[in-house]
């Protein structure tokens, strides 16, 4: 087996992702030689006992880090600003810091500013999820084949990138660095755009009168039911996403709204050879995905 | 075994839908006892009889028709007017006109008038379907546990209508009976608008300039590539779903895109009570889903 990357790593947070990363480092034993675990709530940290995931919980996230070469943010990216400022006065020199956010810029704001001479900030966003949340969710192959994005900020010590980067490779991820910008343009379009209308149209649905409300429950199949798994996931997380990655995902919306304008007027106008010719790009994305082997 | 329902069956179209039902009636036996296919190309007739699931097959519509008991109109709704035309004076006294289409009014008001007298005229609308097409996308499973809408015209025959709510159930369906309006318009939110919204973000994203179109494709993972299974899903055959639930669908989306510029707008303002309040409609929807076995 090869050395660990790390002596001690402080997961602080620890629920699809971050429990999932906790029971890669337990199974594979080449991660970190120790782990921490934090969250906000002591129910939380005795279930991670319970699961048998972490060495040692903390509930004060300033006493999590104490020590660990390795911290890693995996709360939601709204509570980015207060964790950084609770932890930053008891980061070890030579640490590293690094997340899993799926914003990037708004990170590098909050958290950028907070870290202490010595420390190095990796941001890093596994691009992997599902629609459970929680430390039972988690599990050891959730980032088998996925992407996980580094945004370094320009200067960043490069061991400090290579290691993070191995621990991404190690929990099974293929990793490619990238500018924060484009990161949070990119994941507006594929992430966070079809989050934010799955959350939106099931919520249309929901406000129907009551018969037509039951009866979409009830023949729920073909479209919706896609809808309403995506929908189904983390609130808080994805509130923090919306509200943190503003500026590329109401231009992606915008776009979107405009497209979804054309298709109506369409629609309403009877123009079969628009409607068709947009139902065939759709196509197009499809076969490139299945070819790139990624539906 | 039970007595076949029908002595001829003729399905006019041959793709997901139609292939199915053939697959289930030559698997069973008491559906129909023989079984008769049509399409619009000699190519897909061809396919067919290499697939063994008819016992005949038909270029023309009207030959098809001649003798059945049961005639299935299993085409894209646009074509419904033309075919209905086409087989009217071939259809036998006494026979059952059916069809499988996801718009009801549009059927009604499309077929009905060309209906002779002592043929009775049944739709329905199996709600099941899956994003491939053809004769080669059809199994037999593909109506197990799902519901079957009948909208049979005010006076229909009753033994008709039995008929072909026996002839779904034995094809695995659960069937009830709803008005041709209100079918129209819960579809239209569980299922049209649904598409509609998937085949135009899959169009937006393919707008997107080079790179980051490429991007998309590759990061694709998480919420993306559910919509794009199904905006996978037939063009001709939305298209036409499209046009013929136009007013029911034009509601919907208008509702939908209000909400979606509400949601733009908090997420502009950052009003994160009200993003969460919209996320969490989404998780009781999804929820409720659960508990009714449909998801």
């Amino acid at each position: 087996m090869a050395e660990p990357i790390f002596r001690r790593l402080a997961l602080l947070g620890i629920g699809l992702i971050g429990s999932s990363v906790a029971r890669i480092v337990r199974e594979r034993g080449d991660i970190a030689a120790e782990l921490v675990a934090n969250a906000r709530t002591q129910s939380t940290l005795d279930r991670v006992m319970q699961l048998g995931i972490a060495d040692r919980v903390e509930l004060d996230p300033a006493r999590a880090v104490e020590g660990a070469d390795c911290v890693m943010l995996c709360a939601p990216v709204g509570a980015y600003e207060a964790l950084a400022a609770a932890i930053a006065p008891h980061l070890a020199p030579g640490a590293i810091l690094t997340d899993v956010g799926s914003t990037k810029q708004s990170v590098i704001r909050d958290v950028g500013p907070l870290v202490p001479a010595g420390v190095h900030f990796v941001p890093a966003h596994p691009v992997a999820g599902t629609e459970y949340s929680g430390p039972d969710a988690g599990f050891t192959t959730l980032f088998q084949g996925r992407w996980c994005l580094l945004t370094p900020p320009a200067g960043t010590d490069e061991t400090a990138v290579e290691k993070i980067a191995e621990l991404w490779r190690r929990c099974g991820s293929m990793v490619e660095a990238m500018e924060p910008a484009h990161h949070d343009r990119v994941l507006a379009i594929v992430s966070h755009l079809p989050h934010l209308i799955a959350f939106t149209i099931c919520g249309t649905a929901d406000d129907l009168e009551g018969e037509s409300r039951q009866q979409v429950l009830q023949f729920a199949a073909s479209g919706f039911r896609d809808f309403t798994r995506i929908a189904a996931s983390d609130p808080v997380m994805w509130r923090d996403v919306f509200l943190n990655n503003r500026e590329a995902l109401l231009e992606m919306l915008q776009r979107f709204m405009e497209d979804a304008q054309a298709m109506a007027r369409a629609v309403r106008w009877g123009d079969a050879t628009y409607i068709e010719d947009r139902i065939l790009r759709g196509r197009v994305i499809r076969r490139s995905l299945i070819e790139m082997k990624q539906a």
